[in-house]
This record gives C-alpha cells, structure tokens and sequence, in this order.
C-alpha cells in the first residue's frame, strides 16, 4: 500500500486536539473521515506531535497507507474538498517510503507561541494568541530562557500526565520576538527540540510571562529547573496561542 | 458636553456595516448600545469612514458627545466591557474639542487589503483575508498601480451608488507589498488619500487582482481609467480582506 506524507495546516479552536476520540471532535478524526470518502475502509493517520486541544498548527505531519497510488496533488485537492468546511487543509502532500514514519522519523519538532499585549480586548486575533493585559519585560524574559537552553531534567516544566519515558531532553532553541502591532505588542516565541514533553511548551511560556510580569526573576526560572518539581513551574498557559509550526526530517519528504 | 473621539477596531464579519440599520446588526449600533448603558439616553457616534459590510478595521475614528466629563481611560474600559461579546473594541479614547469631527476634520484615510496566494484552502486568516488560489504577478500589479496614483477622475472605480459630489480624487499611495507565509504567500495593498469614493478601493484592488493574473495588462487598467465609466472596471473584490487602518487629523487627537 503506497504510504503519503501531509503537511497540515488546522485552527485547533474546535477541536478536543489532534488525538481521534470516541466522541468529540478531533483533527485526526477529520482527516480520517476525509480519507475514508477517497477510498473504501477504515484510514488511519499518524501525526508527528499528537497536540492538545485548542492547539494550532501551520505544519504538523502526518502519514497514511492508501489503497491507490494517488497524484499528491490530486489527493491534497480530494481531501481539502472533503474536509470543507473544518478549519483544516492539507498544504502539501508527497508519496514516501514504506519505512517514513511522521512521528519516528522525526528529527526536530518546531513550536510557535502568539502572546499580544494590550489593554483592550482582542478583536481580529481571537482564539490566536494568549490575550494579556499588561506590558512585559522581553529582556527579562529572555535572560530567564537562556536558563532553559541546552541538556536539562525538564520535570519541572512536563505534565503530570506526560506519557515520555525520560524527561530529560535538550531544548536547541527558545528565541523571543517582539513585533509592534497597530494596537498593542505581540511577542512570539519561537521553541525547536529534537522532541517535547507534554505541555513544556505552555508550562515554559507560562513561566517566562511571570518572569515579563516582573512576579518572578530569571533566577527563580533557574531554581525551578534545578527543583525537578512540577509543583515548581509557574502556570500552564492556555493553548489557543500555540502552533506546531515545524517537523524536521533527515530527507524533508515535502521537496 | 463633553466630546469625546475614539480609535475603534472590529471584525467586520457579524456586522452590515459601520452605519447603524433599523434591523440588521450594526457597528455604530454596537458602540451606540454600549454608550446609552453607560449614560441614560440615546447616543450618537459620528465615524470617519463608513465601512460596508464585512469590512474590517484596525483604526476607524468616531466621535460623540457625553454628558458626564470622563477620564477618558475609564470611558474607554467601561465601553469595552459594554461591548462584549461583540468583536469591538476601544483601543484608544481622549477628550477633544467640540469643533473635532471624526468625519469632516479628517484629512487622510488609510486602507489595508489582504489577499493571500494559495491552493488550500484558508484556514487561520479564515474570513480575514481575500483568498486567491492562483499565483499573482506583483510587478505587473505595480505598474497597473502607477496609473492610479495621483489627481484623476474615478468614476470607473466608483460605486454606481457613490453619494460622493465629484468622482474627482487625488490618490497618494498605491504601495504593494509581498510577503512569504508558511504556507502560501500574502500580497498587502497599501492605499492612502485624504478621501475615497464608495466601493473605490474594492474596485482597485479587484482590477488589479486581474493584472496579476494575466487577463489584464497594466496598459488596460489606464484605459480603464480614462474611459470613466463604471462598466470598463474589473470585479470589485469581496469586503472581508478590507481594513480601515488609520485616519489622520491636522492634530493627531490621541497623542
């Protein structure tokens, strides 16, 4: 059975997360559904990072075994007509090997984190970003992330739930972007990582927005690390502000 | 009274336009709402520019007269908590002088219109964004642009139902700008004039949307010009990718 890769681009805002579920609406679940109008059966689709619900993506992977050697184009444009009217389209598609696997084969994971700050409610970017009110301290938070870079426990900052046999894990890159908006400041982190645990992105940009607040100092970030206790992490941010935004591959399957 | 002027910025979507309808909902209708709550009788705001219906703004400029003689930021938190749930929000408010008028004292309007290139279907720029799925020539738009610059006659790009007095109008900026998305490309059409006809800047960028795609030559959109006459205009251009961005005053009321 031919085996295709998908790039897939969702508004994660209606969905209970990436993961098919029994009852509640899924991405999985709406790719599937798509897949099995192109081919008789039952489809199964593998994603490269399952994300949480109300989590966003420009560029999760996914793979599935299909029945027909499809034209990639012709399947991305079969699916995105199937998938009408979710908020989720196919942006490439390609045929690989028997052996590719989105979630194994992956070498590096890429997330994007959307914060605006301002006064007045969200208007054009609601459901986009993480909404705060006061203005915070990018140099400060920078100064705190630079405690994060690198080969750490990380149990601090992993849900209790996380399902990862280790939590040690080597953070490459946490960069923060600050963009002068008509009405307000957005500030954007960008995090890349051969692999996250569950919920570090949003336990991290939770902290580091206490650390903008001025509530916390880039020490105590670096104290709360060394304590290896989730009771030690500052609050989990919420995820509408969250996107899978890259999946990197040893041969990317998508030129 | 005291008179008051406001920043505005709305999602045009849920809206029949900026102008308050005996039954459709309404913008003006909207901020008016959260005014009467505020103060006991009717209220009535006067806008720089009457947008049609799904068009959005980032910076109309209104104005209206209160009874009471507020701090202006305490006006602008209590109207933002009127307006909820409603995609409108205050993001600046100041006391102005009773010869300010939103409207007639305003020398400059600016518009933004979004247009993004892709096959797939939108999804996060959903409703936000003018979505072409074919690539377009962007210098080839440019110079169809330079004809538009300057004094001219537009009664080609006017509306049918322009209450306007002259279709005479000078045009300062017609500034094209291309940038890459991850998924897709978004091409931003920078317009600028002290006023603007009904449906002008729709009728522009709809034109040159074809230039872009090749049915048109720049030459075409100057004969189309000078013929002045509604029926030589190319497709006026859905509202929703259409942004009031900013109104501009001999003195600038919010510094």
């Amino acid at each position: 059975m031919p085996r295709f890769a998908f790039r897939i681009e969702y508004d994660g805002g209606p969905f209970a997360g990436w993961q098919r579920q029994a009852v509640l609406p899924s991405v999985q679940g709406a790719v599937e559904a798509a897949l099995d109008r192109l081919e008789p059966g039952e489809h199964t689709i593998a994603a490269a990072g399952r994300t949480d619900a109300g989590v966003h993506a420009t560029a999760q992977v996914a793979h599935a075994d299909l029945t027909k050697d499809w034209n990639p184009f012709r399947l991305s444009e079969a699916l995105n007509h199937h998938l009408r009217p979710e908020p989720v389209a196919i942006v490439a598609c390609a045929r690989v090997s028997d052996d590719f696997h989105a979630r194994f084969s992956a070498i590096e994971r890429r997330y994007l984190f959307r914060l605006i700050t301002r006064r007045a409610p969200m208007v054009h970017e609601r459901g986009k970003v993480w909404h705060v009110q006061n203005p915070l301290d990018v140099a400060a938070m920078r100064d705190a992330a630079a405690h994060l870079i690198g080969l750490h426990d990380f149990t601090t900052f992993r849900a209790t739930m996380c399902q990862a046999k280790s939590p040690v894990k080597t953070l490459d890159e946490i960069r923060i972007e600050e963009i002068a908006l008509p009405n307000g400041r957005e500030i954007r982190f960008h995090l890349r990582a051969r692999s996250f645990l569950h919920n570090q992105v949003r336990s991290i940009v939770g902290t580091l927005e206490r650390v903008g607040a001025g509530s916390w100092t880039p020490e105590d970030v670096r104290q709360a690390l060394a304590a290896r206790d989730r009771a030690a992490c500052g609050p989990v941010c919420p995820p509408q502000g969250l996107y899978l935004c890259g999946v990197g591959y040893p041969d990317d399957p998508f030129v």
